[in-house]
């Protein structure tokens, strides 16, 4: 059996990885284009201050995959084309073009940066305005931030990555501004624990612009001239975290099938509509455990999960990939903001009757010294009085506790059934009625 | 409706403050022998340190109670006697005896110590020997310890509250020897993490002997002799931390049936054998999840969960009690220690056929500072390979991971669909693969 796999970080590495396990004799090629494979993207803006390292964030060099596993990893590969008809794949790397012919075929391209419409950007890309999205890009901002240390820094979008990335600035002692198009941050939030964060980012002195866009950035001097839909600002560096879409054109052009976010649509045994190709990770869709709908959602679990079972499949198995909940946490200075499952708008969208009950407790007991308040707030089905979607916010606690809400909503427990749960209870980790349970009370009254 | 409670802690509190809310109109007299209500008992290690004060353990004042919720809170008043076929309590309080009759009672007795037979404790007790069990308890040892800071000091019993002491003494700064009658402390704990637990207890300078049985203790001027099967060892005060017992004397001789442990019997409905009587607290027993055995799980959410469903159903709900998982979580230390569900030898005493898996795992992701060792032990059933035990031992996460392993055993789900759930991952709270799944995939190798 002759694999190929195309790209070779989360989900390309546990695909080569699972298939070399199962099958020891097949020809294994794993094609990347950059210079860099199996590296932790998540730790990337944990790595911006000084004394930490980038390449830290490497986990297993494409030295020790080729003599480790007997893996046939080719850095610097591009693909160009995939011929389905043909099983072949055509690319190019630095000495000139190359036709791989298959029997196997995994794509795990993962996401791009989603690179917004900004007049000037591609002048500064690089020097100035920097994407976090690679370990490549890693270096590039890094080697920037040493060489020239920034006073006032500027993060255009406050999703999970640009949150984090502010953290870590401030920490640096940079000014941070943060730009945001849409009218609120965290849209899935509920407005209650969404004003935690805000009320967190202005306790740690971030400036942060909702509704705002990005019109055009313009070198000046050593600065640059942000032209924004409400003003103009100034600042020493741009770090540009508007998001990421499936890299999914490959596929689209050899007229596989796509799914939502136009990532490339896998049935549950990770075949796209090519019976011989396979895809996994941030490329690909998935099916959501509650409304059985094809998402994307690009997590690292997720895309690890799913190559280690394309691995598998190509290898002759029928492993299907369990169904997913976005289930995620993120840190924000003294914050964890955590969820599972659905929001409401979500769920709205997909036609279900909801419920939402939220509540407020302590992370510990009353009497015992620190913590601080856990909000959990708790979406139910009316129809089915299941448990579809949970958001925590707290100062500790909610990124371990909410995969409790994650596993109760896999299971398809009720609001009453996930009120009757015993969990544990010490004075130093919460009170005697866990806050989840108290939600799920709350819920359940709100379900009626 | 003439409502009789017996017991003022955390059941009968939540029974009597439940059934107010269901029938206003319900005659309700709480007959408590102390003179406290209401108090989290659990946190009374942790007001041994100079700087905190027991009283702040009070939770709601019997004033309080009165006024707010109109409960005929009676102190100091001991029942001596049930009288099932009467409907009628006895009893007697400082200024003489009582006869109260009752449509309907609860019996919320709590547990007691389980005193020792040690020569000399008697002459000792409250006076250089002192239990941790009630608040009264924690006001007579507070005073000692203030009156006669002790430089040495030594605990009988190496469960949960001896060892919350024990951290709770060496931070006072005295040295502390720990006295164990069994082989090995916390024997519910696989070996790898039992060990974890002695190595923290060797780091912070504290003396543990296992398998030693303290027969007998004697004043020696301002110390105390305390002659063990393995030496004579000298203190200055001793706490007795041997475990507790369900308070069911008073059911007992009014004939209700009893038990696991010698814990009142109930249905599930919280009822007794006397169909007009009810048991709620440490003093009933309870239905196990996995086994469906009777059980006795003095614990605290158990305890409060049990007293409020009694207070409904005595007022005419039928509100069944969950079944437990003897779910729980304590401090010692840098540790957290964690269990939910069957232990191995529990299993085995059950009839089931067993497959245990264990893992370490770091608590951060390997480029992310700090953090350590999380160990997690899963017990899966061979017959159905489900899950049905976990213990976690670790710096950090235990406390809040173990309620996803509980929310798993309650879902009766198998080690496959534990390894298939969708967690949450960012690189301060753990690798991408967290813990608990790694443990499911070994487990369900080891289940084959």
């Amino acid at each position: 059996m002759k694999l190929v796999i195309i790209g070779a970080v989360a989900a390309g590495m546990s695909a080569a990885s699972q298939a070399r396990r199962t099958d020891p004799a097949a020809e294994i090629i794993v094609l990347e284009k950059t210079q860099d494979v199996s590296y932790g993207a998540c730790g990337l803006p944990y790595k911006l201050p000084p004394g930490e390292r980038m390449e830290d964030l490497q986990i297993i060099s494409a030295q020790r995959f080729r003599e480790e596993r007997n893996l046939d990893v080719r850095l610097g590969h591009e693909v160009l084309a995939i011929e389905p008809a043909a099983r072949r794949v055509r690319g190019r790397h630095a000495d000139g073009d190359f036709v791989i012919d298959y029997d196997k075929l995994v794509i795990c391209t993962g996401a791009r940066v989603a690179t917004p419409p900004i007049a000037g950007l591609a002048d500064l890309w690089g020097r100035g305005a920097y994407p976090l999205k690679t370990l490549a890009d890693g270096r590039t901002i890094k080697a920037s931030l040493q060489a020239n240390p920034p006073q006032r820094t500027l993060v255009i979008g406050a999703g999970y990555i640009g949150l984090e990335a502010v953290e870590n600035l401030r920490e640096m002692g940079c000014a941070v501004t943060v730009v945001e198009a849409l009218p609120e941050i965290l849209p899935w939030l509920p407005a209650t624990q969404r004003q935690r964060v805000l009320d967190e980012a202005e306790r740690h002195g971030v400036e942060l612009l909702t509704n705002t866009r990005v019109e055009a950035l313009e070198r000046s001097g050593d600065a640059i001239l942000v032209r924004t839909s409400a003003a103009v600002l100034e600042t020493d560096l741009v770090l540009v975290a508007t998001g990421v879409r499936p890299e999914s054109e490959l596929a689209a052009a050899a007229g596989l099938a796509l799914g939502a976010n136009g990532a490339i649509a896998v049935d549950r045994y990770l075949r796209t509509s090519d019976e011989h190709i396979y895809a996994a990770g941030d490329c690909a869709d998935a099916t959501h455990a509650v409304t059985g709908a094809s998402v994307w959602f690009p997590l690292a679990l997720r895309a690890n999960r799913a190559g280690k079972l394309a691995g598998d499949n190509v290898c002759g198995h029928q492993r299907p990939a369990p169904p997913v909940l976005g289930t995620a946490v993120f840190k924000f200075f003294g914050l964890e903001i955590a969820r599972a499952g659905l929001s409401a708008e979500e769920a709205t969208a997909a036609g279900l009757d909801t419920a939402a009950a939220e509540i407020v407790s302590a992370t510990r007991a009353h009497y015992y010294g620190g913590g601080g308040r856990l909000s959990v707030w708790l979406l139910g089905d009316r129809q089915t009085r299941r448990v579809i979607g949970c958001c925590m916010v707290g100062p500790e606690a909610a990124a371990h506790k909410i995969d409790t809400a994650a596993t109760a909503i896999h299971a398809g427990m009720t609001a009453e059934q996930v009120y009757d749960l015993d969990l544990a209870y010490a004075p130093p980790f919460g009170p005697s009625w866990s806050p989840l349970l108290i939600a799920a009370s709350k819920l359940a009254q709100a379900l009626d």
